[in-house]
């Protein structure tokens, strides 16, 4: 089943302390997208200015992924910069200039309203619920969110969780969000929103998957080099409902399954700088990590 | 089999968030040694003053611990003071009274030196290699340490890890001993000294084991309260070495197990101050937890 990845397609400026990278091709619906490509299709809704090469726009066609709702305005194209220490876990911003992508607000094209499997990447829950009422009945939306919505839109975001079946965040955003210091607590507290399941991640600790009764816990693949974190988080969700919508069945099984996808996608997309690894990696190379991965935690 | 546990008993005043309690019993011995009791028989070496209560030297006769190593000396017993903020993954230390510990130099009764299985908690390398002269042929030994040990006699310690099957050290200790900040390189730099396996240990974040060819990664059990995380990479170590002495073997997968093993004992640890809890919990408590830990993590 094909899926919609609502979100930022952006430019990147990037240093960590292993090197950097100028103006490379990123945004979580560039990341989000990529990585579910290799599962199902997905019909793509972003925006970007006319500075926009079209080899990118080839590049997505090439993937599976539908751009027919990928605007291309007048103007600039999103760019961020931000660099990190040996601290991974948090990037510094260095500039944003949302450009194009400060008035997003996309009208979906005809074909994208009978989606079944909604992403929501990381932007303001006021759109978030705008796309979402133009989607007809879709089967499962997962949303992501930021620190910034949670200070700025509170009231917005609660309200909109009640239509979310699985909601993705940060741990130290489902703390911002909860006001619980323990994620047992904040996943719970957070549910009581209305949203279903919660995904909290936790960067190099790997994540966990709250449901009304169960929990699941997985820890992050060990990389001997990460190289730049970048869009981890959104690749992670790539994969996750990826798998999700190619498993048509939402099953706890499933979920976890999804998890660990989701998992193994990120854990290629910080091994080189934007989306690089995602370009360069085949359906086998996924196959091998998540052996690899089940023999990592196994312990029976 | 029988295990040597050889360590700190002492008495812990703890404030945290939730409470907080005086003079309560502690030291790394005293939890590894009722963690480990759970699973084999343990000797215990330590020492304490005459204002130690002999209730508690009953309380670990009752648990299958050999106290023909507990010395009691003229003096007062080890005191630490210490106090947490909601981030329980580190201790700030108000005091340090370390009272007849300051000249802990134990010599093993005669029937300690036969141990097969030994765990050598955080003390001076020095002594914990005079100690280990003393037994005459172990079939593991397993060695904590502190970032103290590591800045003050970093020669000593690295020259002892010859000596050592498993080393156990946390996170920023396997840093700041490696000179890494990646956990596998560090892993990897800390093996080169002559260590066979390494542990690190990652608080909430679950523990790493590392072998030469194979990497186990294992999430921490989730809790919804942490009480006072004192003593939990202690009750860690007493579970991992008295569930690898029940074994009798040591191979990968009972290696994997002792790590589970490991983190469920160190779960209950946490729950109360000092060791209330490890006093609490039956054979019966562990193999439920085990349960639950099981559905914690599956994903197939």
């Amino acid at each position: 089943m094909s899926i919609l990845v609502v979100g930022s397609v952006a430019f990147d400026t990037i240093a960590t302390p292993l090197g950097s990278c100028k103006e490379a091709l990123g945004g979580s619906a560039t990341y989000a997208s990529l990585s579910a490509s290799f599962f199902s299709p997905v019909k793509l809704v972003a925006v970007v200015g006319e500075d926009f090469p079209s080899r990118y726009i080839e590049l997505f066609k090439q993937r599976n992924i539908d751009t027919a709702g990928l605007k291309v305005e007048r103007g600039r194209t999103f760019r961020w910069k931000g660099e990190y220490t040996w601290d991974f876990n948090s990037a510094k911003t260095l500039a944003t200039h949302l450009n194009v992508f400060s008035h997003f607000n996309p009208v979906l094209p005809e074909k994208y309203t009978l989606s079944d499997y909604v992403f929501l990447a990381n932007i303001d829950p006021q759109i978030q619920e705008q796309v979402l009422k133009q989607v007809r009945s879709p089967k499962m939306v997962i949303c992501d969110t930021m620190n910034h919505w949670i200070a700025s839109k509170k009231d917005h975001l609660v309200r909109f969780l009640k239509h979310v079946d699985i909601f993705l965040l940060n741990d130290a955003e489902a703390r911002q969000l909860s006001g619980e210091n323990n994620l047992v607590r904040a996943a719970r507290a957070i549910m009581k929103f209305g949203v279903k399941r919660v995904i909290i991640k936790k960067g190099e600790h790997g994540a966990l998957l709250f449901g009304k009764n169960s929990v699941f816990c997985v820890p992050a693949f060990l990389l001997e080099s990460v190289f730049d974190p970048t869009g981890a988080g959104d690749t992670f969700a790539g994969g996750f409902i990826g798998f999700l919508a190619r498993c048509g069945k939402i099953t706890d099984v499933n979920l976890r399954k999804a998890v660990v996808y989701g998992t193994i996608m990120a854990t290629f997309a910080v091994e080189k700088f934007s989306v690089q690894r995602l370009l360069e990696i085949n359906k086998n190379d996924i196959r091998k990590r998540l052996k690899k991965f089940v023999t990592l935690t196994c312990f029976r």
